[in-house]
């Protein structure tokens, strides 16, 4: 009996550009073979990136993608004589638009030339990041095919995720193999939850599981890949790279047989949340034509953080940092960013704001709050002068717990196209600062994060002899209320009644929901947890409820 | 037989302050028995305010809501002896959630001092601004009962404005009235929609129809009340009034008779768009317990539009206009701007930038571009500085045509947490600027816009000799182009086959979707169109599809 040498493929597409996610397609398409593969799979909507948002209400955009996927279907057939099927998916336009949706999110088996199958969606998330009720109509019924004289299964990730659906299907048809295509974005512990997924997939419905994951930067979303492909038994077979393109390639038989070099095992936690930084960065950087950042370091945790993070992502020759010392900054914060900067190997500069915001002391008359904010501001302005004279991106460094409470001057520190950390509380920053020191040691590196960087009280600096604690909660006690209030949306009073300070408690929900504004106008970044600022949360600005 | 008095309430609750609301809602039911009503009913979540978003997934606040409708129950039975049937919108826990969702989106009948019925929506709104099947669960079954020996059926907002459901089964009910509980935000021209489906609706299933609608500004929407009573036979026995709180008092029977003072036409359409922006901002200021706005005044167009809105929404003497002129201001822009405050009556100051742009070309090497944006950003802290020191909102002046394009500084004249005029076009503008002037007139006030800002043509005064024609096609046309590409969502080819010229066209839609990433931090606005900047429209920043 022939067999199925299956290959799984994490692209990395960028969104729209649909010429350039097929050409790299079929590059791929042309190395599976090589390597002797029949049948090979991609992830979700590889052929125009994911997620498209409103792309997907666009008439125009959505024809241009079932033409791209006949366009590559032929390109396959004239290209390679051995007889494939691959399966991608794309877009299409269904025949029973919403009205607002006129599209499904489907997959296209491609075979001599054709498009031979094809299956719609199901299950469409709407919840966090999600709107795909909003932007497709649902599909119904399963897709089952045979090939190879096994029988393949095609679904596409949310189907796995929820109960019922087509899905439920798949034993019936007797099938060998399912393929599941995916569009799942990274968040710490998500390895596990997938494999949980996959493996009771398997067990309920007595099917081997090829789950085939994007990989890459999207706005606020990290792919991680990961592929997976569990045999019968529940057996990780072999498990693809994460945060990089890669390909697994599997001999699909009842002692399904791992051919490519891989793994089975997941990664260090914090090791993939650093990568899953590092490569959202790139992403945003690399794909919307930026070739360099700029950012200010201060001395302090956050900026050396995201400068190393940023030296990680494209290397330190395209990262400059600027030091823009005020009245207010110590000796020391000046000698730590710049010893960071000699770490890390990063373009160094000094420019003080002591005369800019004397220009502004003579023309004003400022309160406390509003001279602390000046500072900030213009620190904000000279980033943005850089960045439009030199076409850098601006970085901006707030940490999670930071944007949480409000702890940022708006046009100020907050100013930058790309927020490298702002999904990560403090607690973290400082975790990963450890992390990525004794990462650099293991390999025989100098550790880049200055030790008192890390060790130093926390301060803005904005006034004499400020520390962060002046106004907030230890970090160890904020991060742990706004974990129970943000991501848990637990109540004031359930948190009052898990043992913590009532008066801390209502304080910081306070400064989270009179926060709310600025967030909405803060810089996109990479989200790494459950729940992350942006379109994960979506609250009223005008809100009067408390707790 | 004993008659039906129906009086429709239209509020303006605030989102989250669910005891205020009640109070409110409690007033109103002792009016409305007053003046002889029996069955009192109010608009969509009058309880909590609406769109209450991601607060409908915090349990704590659902079980609140639910218990301040028991709570008003009993207080209405205490307070008013003669039988009424009071129907109120709020939020109540599912008994099947579905993950995230855990709430319907309600309608409570209140009798007797209890809840006696209950209905949920069922057609959850999820696309343009909406995302209710996001954040409730649909109900299935439509609700009727008999009072005053009459059949009463309740269904709310979206039910009508979808084929099937609850509303379907209205005539076999054999209903006499269908009340309807809206929270419908008002757009240009959205009454005659409204009223048409009313029609249809008591057309097809033979009833009298109830429309009550919410009334207030609540972030970027804002609900205009205007609520409906159409009888069998099409006619509109009454309307309430349009951007105030109302109460519509209508005798049902077979010939329903209107009791209170009501118009039964629609209203002017720029009436409509000038009282829809000063409600937004009204209620975007008392909302957020801001008691001043300050704002830049330039001598343009933009700012004399805003200035004069906000003095309609607060009274000029909360209105601080600020005029920061460069070495490029013109001589008759700054009295422009003088002339403006004079007529409106509002503060005004002039704090030159000169000596502040001269301390950062000292700090810096800064290119033409980088220049230009200078001044910009210092204009955004003098107005940022301002709104810290005395407390005042920060109006930014931005139009639609010019965020679509870009045609702005982020954080410089972007500043602020309002953008008034955000969802009006340039050319709609001026059209706003001539109606309000001959609207001063026919009251026998002087026009407050100089006529000098209306004519001239428009500049961002960043250089010499600088108008905004310098890198923009004419405005009729750039606003032609726009309301295809945006509100129409066509492609490139079919903007261009409409006769527009093809470099043009391409140039436009490239200055949009490169400009994603400055609306993502803009300021909230009032939505008047069928298509915002915001969550009405949600595409990548990173995007690489042209056209």
């Amino acid at each position: 009996m022939p067999k199925i040498r299956l290959a799984m493929v994490q692209t990395n597409p960028v969104v729209g550009a649909i010429d350039q996610n097929v050409t790299g397609i079929l590059a791929r398409v042309r190395e599976a073979a090589d390597a002797g593969a029949n049948l090979i799979v991609f992830g979700e909507m590889c052929v125009t990136g994911y997620p498209i948002e409103d792309l997907a209400t666009r008439r125009s955009f959505v024809e241009a993608s079932e033409q791209a996927v006949e366009r590559l279907a032929a390109l396959i057939h004239t290209a390679i004589p051995e007889e494939l099927a691959v399966v991608v998916g794309h877009p299409t336009l269904a025949q029973a638009p919403s009205g607002w949706a006129i599209a499904h999110n489907s997959a296209s088996v491609l075979i001599g030339g054709k498009v031979a199958h094809r299956y719609h969606k199901h299950h469409l998330p709407n919840y966090s990041v999600f709107d795909e009720y909003r932007n497709f109509v649902a599909g119904n019924d399963l897709l089952s095919f045979q090939f190879k004289g096994q029988n393949v299964s095609v679904v596409i990730c949310e189907d796995i995720w929820q109960e019922g659906g087509p899905v439920a299907a798949i034993r019936s048809k007797n099938t060998d193999l399912t393929l599941v295509l995916n569009g799942s974005p990274f968040e710490s512990d998500k390895d596990d939850r997938r494999l949980a997924l996959i493996r009771k997939l398997a067990l309920s419905q007595q099917t081997k599981v090829a789950y085939t994951n994007l990989v890459g930067g999207q706005d606020d979303l990290v792919f991680d890949g990961d592929s997976l492909f569990v045999d019968k038994n529940l057996n990780v077979v072999g498990r693809a790279s994460q945060f990089e393109e890669d390909m697994l390639i599997v001999d699909v038989s009842e002692t399904s047989t791992l051919v490519s070099d891989h793994r089975v095992t997941r990664s260090d936690d914090n090791w993939q949340v650093w990568n899953a930084l590092v490569l959202g960065l790139r992403d945003y950087v690399v794909k919307n034509g930026f070739k360099s950042v700029v950012l200010g370091l201060s001395g302090g945790i956050d900026s050396a953080v995201v400068a190393t993070l940023a030296s990680d992502a494209i290397g330190a020759a395209n990262v400059y940092g600027v030091s823009m010392p005020s009245r207010y900054s110590s000796v020391h914060s000046m000698g730590d960013a710049e010893l960071l900067a000699q770490n890390l190997g990063c373009d160094y500069q000094t420019i003080p704001i002591e005369s800019l915001v004397a220009a502004f002391e003579e023309s004003l008359e400022l309160s406390p709050i509003a001279a602390e904010n000046l500072q900030a501001r213009m620190r904000g302005v000279i980033l943005m002068a850089e960045s439009n004279t030199h076409g850098h991106l601006t970085l901006t460094t707030g940490n999670k717990s930071e944007l949480a409470v409000g702890y940022s001057t708006i046009y100020g520190d907050s100013v930058g196209g790309f927020a490298p950390i702002k999904d990560v509380e403090k607690s973290l920053v400082w975790e990963l600062a450890r992390w990525r020191n004794s990462w650099a040691e293991a390999q025989g590196q100098k550790p880049p994060i200055p030790e008192n960087s890390i060790s130093k009280p926390p301060s803005a600096e904005l006034r004499p002899d400020q520390t962060d604690q002046d106004s907030l909660p230890e970090y160890d006690v904020l991060d742990a209320i706004l974990d129970r209030y943000v991501e848990k949306r637990q109540s004031s009073v359930e948190i009052i009644q898990a043992g913590y300070d009532a008066k801390i408690v209502e304080k910081v929900i306070n400064l989270v929901d009179r926060a709310e504004w600025k967030r909405r106008q803060g810089a996109i970044g990479p989200k790494i947890t459950g729940m992350a600022f942006g379109r994960d949360r979506r609250l009223p600005i005008t809100n009067k409820h408390k707790g």
